[in-house]
């Protein structure tokens, strides 16, 4: 069901040399006021390379888990990361570094350089940070939380 | 700057007396092979009350700290949890209770009946459960972290 949900890019992703920085569109830079108070934040971005209908079809996948892999089993995509799925919309939580005008510094992210970003939100822990958490055994090295 | 980035709605919230739940749509619901594995999911959602030309400029407001309330001062919007925003995109992390064919029953969402479902994530620990946050003094009743 296509619906007219119109986004707006609000900055994109930049990485340069040892630097990784989120570049706010001047027009968006007011939105930023009191960040620089909070460590972390969730951003949301546009996989542009994924945008494909084959990738939007993708309805199941084997996972990727990095490190000491066990089998990973057929999952649906909605039960993975998986950056092919009917809205390649990328969620990432990162630690700011410090904030000087319309630049976020950043440590790092997954997304590209030049990766539209749709959003930001601050993380806030009684929303965000969830302590009892289950996840499948075939996921157990991403069980661990992050001590950042 | 607005872009052809085309959402599809996966599916909708659903509250019905005391049961809460979201109703994948029909041709989504392989994507949700493996899920009842997880104990939570982070929701994103359309907030389509707040899909308002007026809305949608909105880049700085006095975010609402429920409870003990501290004075909030201004703060950008990317610097609180406000659905009147550049793209008006909803992110709740919810617990799954159990799931049935394409339904997913969910303990609670701020989200109301019927909005509209852009994405379902599983939530994993090792990049969603960060310890270490500062947030700002005025938001201090919100660090605590959800024992759930």
């Amino acid at each position: 069901m296509e619906e007219n949900f119109e986004l707006v890019t609000i900055g994109i992703v930049r990485k340069e040399e040892e630097k990784t920085w989120i570049e706010i569109f001047k027009e968006y830079e007011k939105a930023l006021l009191k960040l620089d108070e909070f460590s972390h934040i969730i951003t949301l971005w546009w996989v542009t390379g994924r945008d494909t209908e084959e990738d939007r079809k993708n309805l199941q996948s084997h996972p990727k888990v990095s490190g000491k892999v066990k089998d990973a089993p057929l999952c649906g995509v909605f039960a993975t990361r998986s950056p092919a799925r009917p809205n390649p919309i990328g969620l990432t939580t990162v630690k700011i570094l410090s904030i000087t005008k319309n630049r976020i510094y950043i440590d790092k992210t997954d997304a590209f350089d030049n990766t539209p970003i749709i959003d930001i939100k601050p993380y806030i822990p009684k929303s965000d940070c969830i302590m009892n958490v289950t996840i499948p055994d075939f996921f157990d090295i991403l069980r661990e939380r992050r001590e950042e």
